[in-house]
């Protein structure tokens, strides 16, 4: 069984794509490839950018080129697809407690490099069991909870994990410790704040581990929102940030962070008016080609609000300051800047890449979302 | 290029399916079918139920098999896939304005009974043109604004929309009147009130058209959660409800409406606990495998409340009634209750069908969700 055909061949004008579809701007996520990892040099930190955003290992291939160690992902299916597509340096930066999906792990670690999380003595004690029958090795990183109050274990509990991990004779690699809240935090004060909460429980779960007797060899986090204020922090070895490759509504509502780089929007949904109101636009992309739970998407470089227009459609009204000649005709091309990159992604089966620029590029490159729908 | 493997195969028990995956009670879903098939019989209506809900020519077959007079989609590529799976007779309940697109269109509606809605000038020309280059025929639905604000005409314009149709030749096969919004008003009168005002629109629409001497063959629309009025209007001749199939909490938030037959929950997202903290429970299921548009996701008989976990998780806590003992254990099942099932569906490759009941039940069907991500 195959996919939806994609929107565009590569060759076709920029008008030729069909919509709704999911469109890159390359020369926009080129130069956010390129500003990340001058910073990450610059700031003698690893990048590991997480494929959950992207989930495609056409471009975990461009971030590797560009410097990255290599890739995170959150599901197994995920680090799978991707590995089948060639990306031998995979962590899995989440628990994974079924005894099938382990054994399907311990499989995975036996041909690429593989890495992932634990927060339970039960999942240790699985994935060590899945690891020696199938005579593979991971790395291991027990994840303490920052402040996101999802998974992970409080920093005093980090030791005994740890220990746990070594006793197995499995490779303790460090701490997983990623506040996802402090990202989106508006101001550059805020996220700041709350990356210096984040430093300290690192520094109690590192104390704790040390006195133990045991090496932490690295600490791995950050996102898009705060990854400055990791790098500068001293104890965090290796950047997850994803989001800066294609920026969306959302992160680029926060305050900039001063000394950040500056990232542009890089990933747009096309999308073309099919009906028209007397005080209204109709687009033909809703739910289905956009996620909503960062918000609505913008309207790219228009005088224009998206509204609510459920599954299928959008409804464009002018912005408060803008006249009725604001609205679009029938059959015109809207671009929308998602409101949240990541499921938004996740929506479509490939991407159009698109050289030149939105006026008038042209398609270079048609790429699958490889690991689409691989939330397992 | 091919999608993700599903989480288990026809014979495996419950309890081998993998998480997070997409199941459906076929016990409960064939009595929705049945229900719905007896209350359109009685009624004497025709039944076209919405297949942007399962996007499935199995589910579509069995709809048919059970008295359906075929299916709608909104979308020319859900169309395209359902045509190529066997479905000949389908409406696109929905505007298309793109050339290529009705190019497309012309040639599927040379090789099945194929019907689509207008409502503008151009967009009568353009498809009427690209009928005419691909010497097919469509059946033509006048869509009318009744109260959504998206999509469709003044009732008042209808007529003249109408004579244009036929004008080109083209079948005018009757008015396209939906209303979604009044799907989910709480209370029964509140609907039956929205569905007065809806039938009030659509009376003076076909009276306008009545009054210019043309005949309005048939007037389509309504959902799950207002059919019951539709049926009992006299002008409604066919009912598109979708979601009766499957429910979804947001529907099951509405007090029922009297005479109206009893759906039951069909579809379900299982899902595991991967962490668990002294005051809560993190499973393996986010927006990645649920849509959040109208809530988050239902826990299924148990004392929990699902919250928000992002992308990738949802973090489980007791009821506000309930103690700490009704927190799962790590590695339990624990079933969600999609807030919103086209597009929960849309996020899936495949349906997982189990007979038995959740608790013991066995595969007995896995079916691809055919046009998933067929958006355009």
């Amino acid at each position: 069984m195959t996919r939806m055909r994609p929107a565009a061949v590569v060759g076709d004008g920029v008008d030729a794509i069909d919509t709704p579809a999911l469109v890159i701007d390359l020369d926009a996520m080129e130069r956010n490839l390129a500003a990340m990892a001058a910073f990450a040099r610059e700031h003698r930190v690893a990048l590991r950018p997480h494929a959950k955003l992207h989930k495609s290992a056409a471009i975990a291939r461009l971030q590797i080129a560009a410097g990255a160690v290599g890739v995170c992902v959150q599901k197994l299916s995920e680090a799978e697809v991707l590995a089948d597509a060639g990306i031998a340096d995979i962590y899995i930066s989440n628990e994974v407690i079924a005894e099938p999906k382990l054994a399907r792990l311990a499989a995975l670690a036996g041909r690429i490099h593989l890495a992932v999380a634990v927060d339970s003595a039960l999942g240790i004690d699985r994935l060590a069991a899945a690891l020696k029958a199938a005579g593979s090795m991971a790395d291991v990183f027990v994840e303490i909870d920052v402040g996101q109050g999802r998974c992970g274990v409080a920093p005093t509990a980090a030791g005994a994990l740890a220990h746990q991990v070594v006793s197995h004779g499995l490779r303790f690699a460090g701490l997983q410790a990623y506040h996802g809240g402090a990202q989106h935090l508006r101001t550059a004060a805020e996220r700041e704040a709350a990356i210096h909460h984040v430093v300290s429980l690192v520094r109690a779960a590192q104390a704790g581990i040390t006195a133990s007797g045991l090496r932490c060899p690295l600490v791995t986090g950050a996102g898009t929102g705060s990854f400055v204020f990791e790098a500068a922090s001293g104890v965090y070895g290796e950047l997850q940030a994803g989001s800066y490759l294609f920026m969306d509504r959302d992160y680029a509502d926060n305050e900039p962070t001063p000394h950040a780089p500056h990232f542009e929007h890089a990933l747009f949904v096309k999308s073309q008016v099919v009906s028209r109101g007397p005080s209204h636009a109709v687009v033909d992309a809703g739910h289905k080609s956009h996620a909503i739970d960062s918000g609505l998407p913008g309207v790219w470089q228009r005088e224009l609000v998206f509204g609510n227009g459920g599954d299928e459609h959008g409804i464009l009204r002018p912005r408060p300051d803008a006249g009725r000649a604001a609205l679009p005709q029938l059959g015109e091309t809207i671009w929308l800047v998602p409101g949240h990159c990541d499921p938004t992604v996740n929506l479509h089966d490939h991407y159009i890449g698109l050289r030149g620029g939105l006026a008038n590029g042209v398609v270079e490159a048609v790429w699958p979302v490889d690991a689409r729908g691989g939330v397992r």
